[in-house]
């Protein structure tokens, strides 16, 4: 974590990159506004690293980011970028900041994000500050990322439609949520929604044991049940283990995979707060100087991390939720 | 539509079947409280035809569909029974009825269930009366079915949902919602969704003219597209469009299924007062001797429609929406 | 009504005014989406008649109401013009019309708008069509106002939430509901919330009746009750009713007044459905030579009322759901 | 804080006292799921210390809270009892649990509900656990208290709609919120609805500083505001601060007051989750012998906290979310 105090900024471009998280607008919304407060002049970078490179850069002030608080996606657009991870693409996108005067450069996005911006920092010399915005909360360096609550709130929505549905029907769901490497957004929904199991990738769950319980909660008066599935599970995504379910007990599993829904949306008062913090909070860092980190909140409090240790290091899932999830689904 | 004037009905018996749509709850709750409100007696049935041949009858009073109406699936269950369409099955539930003293059914589902009315018809003496509850809207004798405003407002939401995401990444979403052998939902949501193009399975959609279409939108701008595909189009599902439309343009197209979670959900205030009306207008018909006959709502009044038409007449899309869908996706 | 076959439009302005209500940005949408598909070109005008007056016009293309059919309020803006009402006002705003040689107005709003068109009508030559928009479904001429549904299912989401803390406490909650003079939202939310009864302008409803209604509800087993009230009731606004129906009972009776939030929020599908149809039927009205008239749906059909006849005649609540409300509320 | 290790709990009760919040029915499942999974019986008691005091006792299984985790309000109602505030009524409630040998107490609700446990625990010698249970937040011992996050995002989403119409019609809106002695629900929606001033008790808020912010707000471009009062200002409810500023400025101000909507509706994933480790977490400490004590999460982890520090010690607003306000509303 280096750090400058003399540094005083006076140009800033922000960007998001990777897949995009409800709050990422009201992230950009306080990068622009607090920008503007303290007199530094913000850019916009057009659809991520891809903008960068060539050099798609809009002045943005106060009123640029009027009435978007509320509004789930990017004004900025976002996108994955492969150049990015060339020297050449690196270059032009050093080149282009460089000659615009920009000292400090916000990137908000996931992992990917975070590993770019690594890299762009090896050969610019100005700021560099990552903001955790992605729906699957994967990232270290902060308790909840923004988008993660909107997701955990959209997946929960259509959970709870679906348990009328399997009511009425005395049936059972299996719901694939998001998370390809992370149990977050699985392991949160199955606790909110009151699901009877969930397959997530930090744990291993017994097919037949599932099977099991299942015979056991119809026994107990149970007559439907709905089971979380992230797609990222090792017994495979929600339809594999749909059929492998079936095989084990004779009984109908019905799937229904969010998908891209989960994404989308007006962020909730959680995630337009988060945003709202740590794009300001990227600002005020940015101003004093730091650089090669990423904000986050941990414990309540905000905090910065070295972007290299966030790539790395790995956030666990709560230990007393996974604990007490049998007991509630008794 | 036989009448008979001079029948006073004592004891009614209403029940939910097929597919689960949101307001069969309301329904329900106005066939118990107007039968209450008119002195006579109401049983539901449980599971639908099912209890019917099990005998699963409960005694139903003003409490016992309290702070319901805004409750989605069905409290007294649903289900498909093969065994009702056998006669032994028939027989085993008009001796139930019989035993109880019912002198009228009431039952809440889609053509499936306006089947069942009429074979049980034809060995029982009781009023049977159909109330129109399924997401579909596809049955004649309704301009809507209670269940298809809540449907479409839920596949709305998700469309809207994922608008944010295919703006800020610029890509083309198809959307599969229901209708298996109705566009409807499809009609209703791209329209109400803004989307850029629909297939369903009244009309014919050429792969190629879609295909060019969403290059034509690229080149005036409009970087992102969402296309609703039903089900049950002649073209495939929603999957196999995707396959289609990428070969014929090179485009990548995401694809979303939106599934079971469109059945359920708190009903929209439309669906409640629609339940609630064709709820206590069957008890009002079932009081004036009414038997053989569904009701519905069409142009803005309440009908009979005879079972035997509804169940074989072809309700149509709506054409003027047909007509401007391609101006309006300009 | 007048008609006049040979006239082919090429300048359209458009235009909201009064009260704003979800769905007019639809509406605006399918006006300029159609104007465009038929070769027409296309104004907005800020600020209704405002606008109108100080020559306020925008140019509109498809791209203008892009992302604009999900969106509460109007992006045209509106406001109440008492300069309209004059005479100096109406020749200004003729004169802005004629110099850009505008040949038809489409002016989305209420009873207001209404009359200032038949105003204008008077000393311009150019062709007048109304689109009905308005969240409390008092105009003639149409079985429901572009607005009025998303209003409905916004009041009926707050009466929802109150029946939770109604159940928990079991209290009394009167809810005032929009409808000024009219009982449409007010009988609306009343059935589809479960209301135990409801104060509109078109009944009587006496307060010595209500007070005794509750105790018997309370003898009955129901322990918390809603009641709503339109704004409107010649009893009185909610608070005034509250302290009668306390005087007259000796209970506690809470108050909440929804107010402006039913004015906003996302348009429903029906509202999205509504609104295009009708903006998109405006359109081809105009091009046909219509005009002096109000475009509406009724009975499920587009129709056109002369807009002299709209502002006069007083369109009927429904019979059928003031009959049967007492039993429902058993 | 008193432990007895050896203490081993046979008989819980468990209660709702005080205004209800949403995510109280997921406490209580997750207080009557756990102890049943830990072998130990489980009685609710009806609304609150009233219930307690008339030994209004029923017994609860694992199905008795089967489908409540969406629900808001409370399945075991609650009260505010002035008898538990003397010692007759204390004394007949101890009687009650001792009876029936219960051997802990968890009492859900917020400080009222902290101060009768303490006196209960006076003279009943079971264990007591009370568990944070208001929409307000204003309880010292936890970040979050079960319903804040909800009332929060409630609150927002009206100020989302009124947003729609403050910029249709270019006007100022005053939004009470609820808050008697805290701005926390105050300041998070003012933020997260990217509010343009907030009137909290905290603070000492300028009426003439407020007045010349909305002319400033005009002058550059803003043309429609949104400022949130708490109910407790020191300068007024809603009403009065409109008066004032309208003293002031000879602008118009229109407000809204949310009232009692703010308490109901289903919880949101967020107070899903905290009422479930809550509840679990208060038959944990129950079972090791802790009482006089709440349950809360601080920092990400559970704590606990003497019921007698928590109702006299105040919880303070975030002091950044203070600080960067005014930048974010420029």
């Amino acid at each position: 974590m280096k750090t400058n105090k003399k540094s005083k900024i006076r140009n800033v471009a922000v960007l998001t990159s990777g897949g995009d998280s409800p709050g990422m607008n009201a992230a950009i919304r306080a990068v622009v506004r607090m920008t503007h407060y303290y007199g530094v002049k913000c850019y916009g970078v057009l659809r991520g690293y891809y903008g960068l490179i060539n050099d798609e850069f809009v002045e943005m002030g106060p009123r640029s980011v009027s009435n978007i608080i509320q509004r789930g996606g990017t004004i900025l657009r976002t996108s994955r970028c492969k150049e990015f991870e060339t020297s050449e693409g690196l270059k032009k996108a050093a080149l282009n900041l460089s000659r615009r005067g920009i000292d400090a450069l916000i990137a908000i996005g996931g992992n990917g994000t975070y590993m770019g911006a690594i890299d762009l920092g090896k050969i610019w010399k100005g700021k560099i500050i990552g903001v955790p915005g992605t729906i699957d909360n994967d990232l270290y360096g902060t308790d909840s990322t923004i988008g993660y609550d909107t997701a955990v709130n959209t997946a929960l929505d259509a959970i709870d439609k679906l348990r009328d549905t399997a009511d009425a029907h005395e049936r059972i769901f299996l719901v694939e949520v998001m998370g390809r490497h992370a149990g977050f957004i699985g392991l949160e929904t199955a606790i909110a929604g009151g699901a009877e199991n969930v397959f997530i990738p930090e744990t291993t769950t017994s097919i037949d044991e599932v099977s099991k319980q299942m015979e056991m909660n119809y026994r107990n008066g149970k007559t439907s049940s709905i089971v979380i599935v992230s797609e990222g599970d090792e017994e495979g995504n929600a339809f594999t283990i749909a059929k492998k379910l079936q095989k084990a007990s004779g009984r109908e599993y019905r799937v229904v995979v969010l998908g891209h829904l989960q994404r989308g949306g007006s962020p909730t008062a959680a995630d337009r707060r988060l945003a709202t913090e740590l794009g300001a909070f990227a600002v005020e860092q940015a101003r004093i100087g730091k650089t090669g980190v990423c904000v986050g909140r941990v414990g309540g409090k905000l905090v910065l991390t070295p972007l290299k240790i966030a790539v790395h290091k790995r956030k666990k899932l709560d230990s007393f939720l996974l604990k007490i999830f049998k007991g509630l689904a008794s």
